[in-house]
C-alpha cells in the first residue's frame, strides 16, 4: 500500500489555514517559486486567465484589511497576493491584433475565475511545502467600488481570490485543523441527490458533538455569524456589481 | 538552495493535461485518497460548499461527452468527476434547524464555486503524485438544462468544474506542456497596469515564435478556435442560466 501515501498527499493533508505569522520575510527567490508553481497550474487552453497581483505596499495591505471585513492580520501578512481574473488581456490582445469580437459574458468570468482559483490553491500546495503558511480571503470579492479604487482595477477585472502567505508561529502550528465531513456526505455517485434532514443531522454531528450543542443551536449560531452577516450579504452586492461588466452589450 | 525544491514543487512543474488512458482501472483505494485529498482543502468557514458527483455509469460518461462539446475521450475515462458549488446543502440545514434565511445570492455562488475549484485541485495535485493524468473539462458549464437533468441537479447546484483522470499512455508522457507566459507579464506589484499592446506582443512571443506566425495571424486563429467558438458562446448562456438561481427574491 506503499504507492498510496507519499510526501505530497501528507503535505495536502497536513495543510491548514495559518492567520498568524513569525517576522520571517519571505525572500524573494521564495515569492518566485510561489508564482512559478502558480504559472504551471492547469489553465484552460494555455490561457492564463488571471493577473496576480503582489501587494508589498504597507499601507495598500492595511487599507485591504479594512476593506476584507476589518481582518487585522491581513495587514501584518508577509505575502499578500491576489488572484484576479483576467479575460481583458485576450479582449486586448484581439483588439491588438485588429480583430473586432464578441462583447465577453457570464461564462468568460467564471472560465477565467476557475483558472484564478487553480492557480491559487497551487500556490497554497507551493508554501505548505516550503513551511510558510496561507490563509484564503473571500472578502476580496467584497466592497467592489472601493476595491477596484485602490487596486485600480479596470472594468472586467475581478478581484477572485486572496492569499495572505507568512511562516506560521508556534500556535498556528500547535492549532488542530477543523474536522471536515465524513466522505459519504461530500461524494455522491452520477447523480446529486438532496440530503434529507436526518442525513443532514447526521453530517453536522462532527460539529455539534462537540461543541456539545443541539443541532438546531449549532446551526443557528453558525447562520447568524456566517450566513446572515453583513460581509455576507455585501459579497453578493459586490459581486453583481463586477458582473455587470460582462452584461454590457 | 536545497529548500527551494523538493517533491511537491517538482511535481507541480511537472503536471500537465492527459487526455488519453490506458486501460487501466484506478483502484477504490486510489479514489478514496483523492475524494480526501479534495475534502482536506481549504474551505470557507469549514464549510466545504461542494458536492463532488463520482461518474461511474458508462451511458452517464457517453451523454457527458457530448454535452462537453463532443469530446470522446471523456467517455472512456477511467474516472469522472463534477465538482459541485453546492450552497444548497447549508440552506437545508438551515430549514431543517428551522430558520427563515435570506434568498441565496451572487456571492454565495462564487464562494461555493471558490470551495470547489480549490478542492479539484488538490485532486488533480494528489493525482499527479499517483502516476496518475488529468484532464479539466470546463466544458461542464455548458448546456444548463440537459446537464441538470443528466445529473439530476436541483435549482442552486452549479457543476462548477470537471476532472477526466487515468493513467497517461506513453504518448501522453512524452507530450511537451505548453509553455506558459513570462512571470512579467503574470504579476503585477500592488495594482493592475493594463498592457500595451508592444507588451502583449513581447508576451505572445512565446506562442507566435515557435508556430512561425505574425501576433495577428496566431491571436485571429486562437480567437477564431476559442473565444468566437459556438462552446464559448454557449458557455456564457448556460452560466447566466444558473446565475438565475441566485437571483429570486
Amino acid at each position: 500500500m506503499d504507492v498510496l501515501s507519499n510526501e505530497v498527499i501528507d503535505q495536502l493533508k497536513e495543510r491548514k489555514s495559518v492567520r498568524v505569522f513569525t517576522d520571517q520575510e519571505v525572500s524573494a527567490e521564495v515569492k518566485q517559486i510561489l508564482f512559478a508553481s502558480a504559472a504551471e497550474a492547469p489553465t484552460a487552453g494555455n490561457q492564463q486567465l488571471y493577473t496576480i497581483l503582489d501587494i508589498t505596499d504597507g499601507e495598500l495591505k492595511k487599507r485591504l484589511s479594512v476593506l476584507c471585513d476589518n481582518q487585522a492580520f491581513i495587514a501584518s501578512a508577509p505575502v499578500v497576493l491576489i488572484f484576479c481574473a483576467d479575460m481583458l488581456k485576450w479582449l486586448d490582445a484581439y483588439r491588438e491584433a485588429g480583430l473586432d469580437h464578441r462583447p465577453a459574458g457570464a461564462g468568460d468570468l467564471f472560465i477565467s475565475m476557475d483558472d484564478a482559483l487553480i492557480a491559487s490553491q497551487n500556490v497554497v500546495t507551493a508554501a505548505q511545502s516550503l513551511g510558510l503558511g496561507s490563509c484564503y480571503i473571500g472578502d476580496i470579492m467584497e466592497n467592489c467600488e472601493a476595491v477596484r479604487e485602490a487596486l485600480c482595477l479596470p472594468e472586467m477585472i475581478f478581484p477572485a481570490a486572496m492569499l495572505v502567505i507568512g511562516y506560521p508561529t508556534q500556535q498556528q502550528l500547535n492549532r488542530t485543523k477543523p474536522a471536515r465531513f465524513p466522505m459519504d456526505f461530500i461524494v455522491m455517485e452520477n447523480t446529486y441527490r438532496r440530503r434529507t434532514g436526518e442525513e443532514l443531522r447526521e453530517m453536522f454531528r462532527k460539529d455539534t458533538e462537540p461543541a456539545g450543542k443541539s443541532f438546531e443551536e449549532w446551526i443557528a449560531a453558525f447562520c447568524k455569524r456566517k450566513y446572515e452577516s453583513g460581509f455576507s450579504r455585501e459579497m453578493t452586492r459586490s459581486v453583481e456589481k463586477y458582473l455587470d461588466d460582462y452584461r454590457r452589450k
